[in-house]
């Protein structure tokens, strides 16, 4: 028998309803997702703590949420709200209007856990359709009442924090449903607030509910798939796992219908239009500024899981790696799905923390393939079913002239076990003071080391912080770069690192933000980075659209004045 | 010896320089492409016209340009853009004045031949960079003086007709110089002003001319290709003949720079970013009304023409090709470059006027593919050496699976050899009457046939008119449907057919324009075609960047007043 090792007392009870911390905790009351073994050493050896350090649980937010801000809104214009969307539908109880005031920030989680709540809505409304939606935009725009939207709930930015009170409007509720599937066109009519998991399982069952000759699939599958919506992935901007191969949720909208303040519209079904600027687009990443985005037409593809191919390499080194992946994306020879690529740092720790059998990492050293330099790849091929051998076998070639040692499919299937549950491990982290989180940035291919370099140089100037980096979506002119940082660290001092972390994403090249949004987290920088000119294009809709600032006011986007976070 | 047979005396001359003729001609004044002699075969039939009728030319327009109007700017207005962009620069005279007002629609060739001018510019500047551009429009914005742009010329919408006088900016003259190659990015940095063939030219000799260790190509191939510019392509939202592969200009922008009444901007050098609605794309078909383009990045690929696999097919049917086309579209084993598929009439014809072989004809018939039935399709397949083949060999199996013959690539190649020279045929039947032209919508697969049909019954209806329709863009979503015209028809009754066949385009479910534009040819149809909303959505930025309306001004996009055409 192996001598027992220390594991801390990980929470595995659901929240209790009604507490902070059920509003703070990622995804279902009873799903959890602990640090492994390796995992705990690793923090104990890179923090310096100790057993002890893992046995007293702070912060743990059991309290119940008392508010005591009683809503600014007046009886009669909540009733005039009860009136549209019906009694059952509208809710001014403290716990209702944090829930959905917040979302999955590290700010918000710690605060939250504080029993500190910020500003929040005065009313929560769940509108049953579009309708609602449309009286409820029409009425508070009448009264002056600010309206932002709460869907899957999973941002990181502070994008539907109602930072001037009033309205929450609640999409997940009522609006998720799919409405139409069109097989000609391979295009599905859905509800902004249907969850990802449902959307999914619907299209890939398509024959069975729509009785379709064919499977299909959204193409989207972003780490919070589980808890986030349609609607949310086009006003944010969204990336899924497989956008190198899918297109970015600005690339699978196909025509959406708006509520604004100033009129309801529905944008086009074509394929292509060259009557002017277009206004499908420009409604893209608006985070509900401009409007409510109260139904979408999506692209779809065929579901075929048998064609699929999976493959992951080691690389000798990151460049290699980097400058392998350039030639898969630039080959022409058709795009893999998912694919990424970890630098040095990421690499290792993985191997450490994923299990891969201690054995391999023995071997691979002498190999030529050492620690602190090599980088791993992943990924795999989706499509048709000569298509997904022939862009495997191409990537292999690529790799291996690249110095590459093909590693089979296996860490892409370890990898997918694990790829929408990372964000449960904050709790447990949290629960001991450790703070896990991620920022992102897109950047050309010319500019790519130089991005890595100046962020990890800031980060690692910081004793005991680790920071692992992946690019993660890929395309012929660039790719992302995610960083995930996870240090001991108290709020105060976070906040001013994560600023100190986003200015160096800007010195160094990077955009603010590859797939998170903006919110009012990048806010500040937003003008610095787009420039005056291009930050005016943006005030000169949002005067349009919104000409009472009720659209998600506060900051939202750096569109008005920001307010302090805190 | 074959009996000779009649054949009309096509104009070889190039026109005198200084008369309408010249202006009105397409291309090169020393190119010509003449109709065969199965084309007037087919016209004498079609239109009851005799020999007779092809041996008196009509308004020729080989007078000399006499304007009879003094530019309305004052001299001091002159004096201070002559000193902005040079003297030499600068051209006041009658016909620099009326070539630089004019463009490509069949309304503006037959007036032209007839020496109607219409509206037209005071002033022609040819600025020598993005400096000259941006002092003129500060000028003439302080002044109230409209600014018009004109590039290549080739366009078919009145989009660079001065409608209200002032100054138009001659891009093309000197603002025409692929300035940095990109290779890691595979992007070029390019003037608007360069030219298909010269911006292609410099892109294959990429080792020759910028010292790059590979060929490129810009992937964008409109039939005006030889005579349109990069940034024509970009805010007009042009298609090339290979989108299908490469995508649309839309698609092939990476980022741009802009002179606007209110500002200079240059957007900035993402492959993705998540940072609100994107400038970079709003800019995109803003046809002259927001600001001039004066520098973009555009992405490049790869030049492997070596790899190219060519295919045509004949199917039984107009349903057969499309069935077949929507199934390679969506069958996700990569998509062709060249792909198009010629309605029944367009076939026949085809068959008749491109010389292929008569057995062929013959032996095509009782092989089921009938007259009337039968549907050409045509293409080519790039990219990497073992995509081609792979994309070829599917595309072969979805056909045959459709009932299609193959033809070999010998199709492709014939019609590769007029792929841009078609619009030279206009000069010879005008000058017998004879009108030519061309009406185009983008399309869902749902609805083409119902778009088709509309369409066809309506032009049909009018005894002796031809109309070979194509679809030659296609997307997994829909496809475009591009209608050409053939009838014998002057120029008060052209106009109200066109008008007349636009409106069936909306009856029946079509885009405004696929990739012709707006200009003011589309633009009374704008605002019933996308509603008050967005129409609202495009007149607010217009307001933001243009507060004196002095951009291209009069009724372009539909943005403002729309003037009577004639």
């Amino acid at each position: 028998m192996k001598p027992s090792r220390f594991r801390p007392d990980w929470s595995e009870k659901p929240p209790d309803p009604g507490t902070y911390r059920s509003i703070a905790k990622y995804g279902d009351p009873d799903r959890f997702k602990h640090p492994s073994d390796a995992w705990v050493r690793m923090m104990q050896q890179e923090f310096g703590m100790t057993d002890a350090d893992f046995k007293v649980k702070q912060d743990e937010g059991h309290e119940r949420v008392v508010l005591d801000r009683p809503p600014a809104l007046d009886p009669a214009q909540i009733e005039a709200l009860t009136g549209i969307a019906g009694e059952e539908n509208v809710a001014t109880d403290d716990y209702s209007r944090v829930k959905y005031s917040s979302a999955k920030t590290s700010e918000e989680l710690l605060e939250l856990r504080q029993g500190i709540v910020r500003e929040v809505c005065d009313v929560v409304v769940h509108p049953r359709d579009k309708h609602d939606v449309q009286k409820v935009v029409q009425y508070c725009d009448a009264e002056r009442i600010p309206v932002t939207v709460f869907s899957g709930g999973s941002g990181v930015n502070f994008g539907c924090r109602p930072y001037r009170g009033g309205v929450t409007l609640v999409l997940s509720t009522h609006m998720n449903q799919l409405l139409e599937v069109n097989e000609l066109n391979q295009t599905a009519r859905v509800q902004p607030g249907m969850f990802g998991p449902a959307y999914e399982e619907v299209l890939n069952n398509a024959p069975e509910r729509f009785g379709c000759e064919r499977r299909y699939t959204c193409g989207h599958f972003p780490q919070s798939f589980e808890y986030s919506t349609v609607g949310g992935w086009i006003v944010t901007l969204g990336s899924g796992q497989a956008s190198t191969y899918y297109g970015d949720a600005y690339d699978i909208v196909f025509s959406q219908e708006y509520v604004t303040p100033v009129g309801t519209f529905k944008t086009l079904d074509y394929p292509a239009t060259a009557t002017g600027p277009k206004v499908n687009d420009i409604m893209k990443g608006s985070e509900g500024t401009f409007g409510i985005l109260v139904e979408v037409t999506m692209k779809i593809w065929r579901y075929m899981p048998e064609n699929r191919r999976r493959f992951s390499f080691m690389f000798p080194t990151w460049e290699a790696a980097v400058d392998a992946s350039r030639e898969i994306m630039q080959g022409e020879f058709g795009l893999p799905a998912i694919y990424r690529i970890s630098d040095p740092e990421e690499t290792d720790r993985g191997l450490k923390l994923y299990g891969v059998p201690g054995a391999l990492d023995k071997v691979l050293a002498p190999m030529g393939f050492k620690p602190g330099q090599r980088s791993l790849c992943l990924g795999n091929v989706e499509g048709d079913k000569d298509f997904t051998p022939l862009v495997a076998r191409k990537i292999r070639k690529v790799a291996r002239r690249h110095g590459a040692l093909p590693l089979t499919g296996y860490a892409a299937r370890m990898w997918e076990h694990t790829r929408y549950t990372e964000p449960f491990m904050r709790e447990d982290l949290n629960d001991y003071g450790i703070l896990l989180d991620t920022l992102e940035a897109s950047v050309t291919w010319d500019n790519l080391h130089r991005l890595h370099q100046g962020v990890r140089a800031f980060v690692k100037a910081r004793p005991g912080t680790i920071c692992m980096t992946h690019a993660s979506h890929f395309y012929p002119q660039g790719t992302n770069l995610y960083f995930i940082f996870l240090a001991k660290m108290d709020l105060e001092e976070y906040v001013a690192f994560q600023a100190g972390i986003i200015e160096k994403i800007l010195e160094h090249g990077g955009t603010l933000s590859h797939h998170h949004g903006v919110g009012r987290l990048m806010a500040p920088w937003m003008e610095p980075h787009l420039g005056k000119e291009q930050m005016e294009v943006l005030r000169a809709l949002k005067r349009h659209f919104d000409p009472h600032q009720i659209m998600n006011p506060g900051g939202q986007l750096g569109l008005d004045e920001i307010p302090r976070r805190r």
